[in-house]
């Protein structure tokens, strides 16, 4: 199959200046994976085999195709796991994963994909083969090339395998679901929660009230806990569940007692985790019943989170019907969510670039792990110097002379 | 600091094409950090400011010229410490420790700088500064630039502050020390700590009895164990000595019991457990008192990882005083140290390219950790394929045209 896309590129695109869309799942949310003129569509989803596991080293190899959840599926059965989870793994491919250097709900524990990803096979525009395929956890001899392509959104090559290092499957995994009185006590509560739960700690979310509310009133979820203006879900993963279950209580107590938390719930099974767990992540399914949602991805420094929200909340006043946060708290990363009866041009004046330009007063960034693709890449300025745009476009032009890779994606227009 | 480099570049270097060789702690071992010809030195030694820390999120701001030693030292006080261990860090630099992303003793747990590393401030060839210090765990607004800076020895560009995730300080630390009959043991004893020590597990290193026999003789040192062909050196980092020691214990139970280690010893006071890593951090310092010494540092296959010891020891038979292996197992990286008596040619050449050829049959990185700085650049084509160094000397070309950046080192001639 990669010979297939070099062979492509060789004698179609790159000759004939054919401008390529390269595909995986085509779950991207800022357009990044979809034509914009007449770009043909390259997709992955044919490339779709695992090429090799070692389970001493836990390093897995395999092509860009591969959807997430089942590469998570074929390395539970050996006692491993990705090292990524995000609610789109169903049908999320690994080559656009890499691609647009997902997040997700397991970046808290096991780190970025620059850390994670040890190899990469890409095509470049010229139809050469880039082969960086090591299977190595530590390489110093030259320049990273991989790490160019990682979160380039396919605009500098197509990625046609991966070379990842997949942790061992937790032996014991314990939910708590808790409420909190304030935005505050939030981060206070993180605070203990590193110094108590330190190592086993695998996620630290947080959701306001009004997500709870639409995720009651628009998929009939319970809420386990009593109304609070937040709710914080923490996850632990760990090789011993005496242990873990341990941790997790003396945690629980200490949080209770001093008052930082005022209500909770806690799942050790499967099922009542997955209950919970579904509070969270189906948050942006009950905003589509909820009217028109315009969506913002931002990483602030965490003491900052939520004022955004509030200052949001507040310029909007009754324009908006819900102005909601939440997020991956334990990354600085907050989905701010605004719903709206039906678009207006109006209301997104109001939000935009106002949403920016707040991000940016905070040195935040615009785009914590959607990327910028072809809806945001006129807003890359707000979270890069001009000199740095500069460079990229220095890279892309060097890498893609005839711009036949992905355009009109990422980086504004270099005229 | 950072402007005077600025104007050090526009008004000298680049206007008058004068060379220059940043430099940091001058700890490398590749003569990355030394002039070759006519270059100007530019030290980073008075850049040594912390400009922030934030205890909500871990992450530390300082410039480019921070001893490593001393960043750590002010982090333990507030109860963090610095991702990256490594032999020199009492005299290299943050700066200098980026620019060759250095790996070292905390990798295994910690990770690699491509994840740890959240922001950089660089000096470019033409004087412009590159302000890339984003305090964020997550950014996905455009290529990741910092990425090519780390790693790239000096050649694109001189990094002036560095802003980098730190986790907390580890309540408990434990360490063993222990006996192995064979080097197939080593990696089944890996894998069972893996599975048994989990989360906590932050150093598995291993030694062979030619080490050994180095530091009990030239430093004085005392084995702890008895008499074994190989030794591992195992350590534990966690946030409760309770649950920490039980998780040894029964580690260590399960694999005396199954006959994978022969002997062992364990330390959770801080002063055997230097006393013990004394054994493995001098083997470097013993084998300087041994005579001539090559120094190789190899990534390798876990399972291949000894057989290149073997392979050299029986090829150089005589000719050799002592071929030794030892190093960060779980890393999959491999010090191979030879030593003689003194310097020979004859013997160089009976090692070299006999173990880059090794080395990538294996498809292994002929510089792990080290780098290729100016002694290796020529053995490149060992772990990348030539489409990998003309991109990189592409790279290189747009960034410092006029070839002032640590000239000589990390890649062969493009002509």
């Amino acid at each position: 199959m990669t010979m297939c896309t070099c062979v492509w590129f060789k004698q179609y695109s790159n000759e004939r200046n054919l401008a390529v869309n390269p595909q995986g799942g085509n779950t991207g949310l800022v357009g990044g994976s979809v034509p914009v003129f007449d770009e043909i569509i390259l997709s992955t989803a044919l490339m779709n085999q695992v090429i090799s596991f070692d389970s001493v080293s836990g390093i897995l190899v395999c092509q860009a195709g591969c959807i997430l959840e089942n590469l998570n599926r074929y390395l539970e059965e050996l006692d491993f796991i990705m090292p990524l989870d995000l609610g789109a793994k169903g049908s999320c491919h690994i080559g656009g994963n890499v691609a647009t250097n997902a997040g997700g709900l397991r970046l808290l524990r096991y780190g970025s994909l620059r850390g994670t990803v040890l190899g990469l096979e890409v095509v470049l525009a010229n139809g050469s083969v880039l082969n960086c395929l090591a299977s190595l956890r530590k390489d110093n001899t030259g320049y990273d090339l991989k790490q160019l392509f990682i979160g380039s959104e396919g605009t500098l090559g197509v990625i046609t395998a991966v070379c990842i290092l997949c942790p061992r499957k937790p032996m014991a995994v314990n939910l708590a679901f808790l409420g909190c009185q304030s935005f505050s006590q939030i981060l206070e509560t993180f605070t203990t929660c590193k110094r108590m739960l330190g190592e086993i700690l695998s996620a630290y979310e947080f959701m306001d009230d009004r997500c709870m509310k639409l995720v009651v009133s628009h998929l009939k979820l319970s809420n386990p806990v009593t109304e609070s203006p937040f709710f914080i879900l923490i996850e632990t993963s760990g090789s011993n569940s005496t242990h873990d279950q341990e941790k997790l209580n003396n945690f629980l107590e200490c949080v209770m007692a001093s008052g930082l938390v005022t209500d909770g719930t806690v799942a050790t099974d499967d099922k009542k985790i997955k209950t919970l767990w579904a509070l969270r992540e189906r948050i942006t399914e009950a905003l589509t019943y909820d009217g028109y949602v315009f969506k913002y991805d931002i990483s602030l420094p965490v003491e900052k989170l939520y004022d955004l929200v509030i200052d949001t909340r507040v310029r909007l006043g009754r324009s908006a019907k819900n102005v909601v946060g939440y997020g991956h708290l334990g990354d600085g990363n907050l989905h701010l969510n605004i719903t709206a009866e039906s678009y207006s041009h109006s209301l997104l004046d109001a939000i935009e670039p106002f949403v920016y330009e707040w991000t940016a007063k905070y040195s935040g960034s615009i785009s914590a792990e959607h990327g910028l693709g072809f809806k945001k890449k006129h807003y890359i300025q707000y979270s890069k110097p001009w000199e740095a745009v500069l460079l990229m476009q220095q890279f892309k032009a060097m890498l893609d002379p005839k711009g036949i890779l992905n355009p009109y994606k990422t980086l504004p227009s270099s005229s």
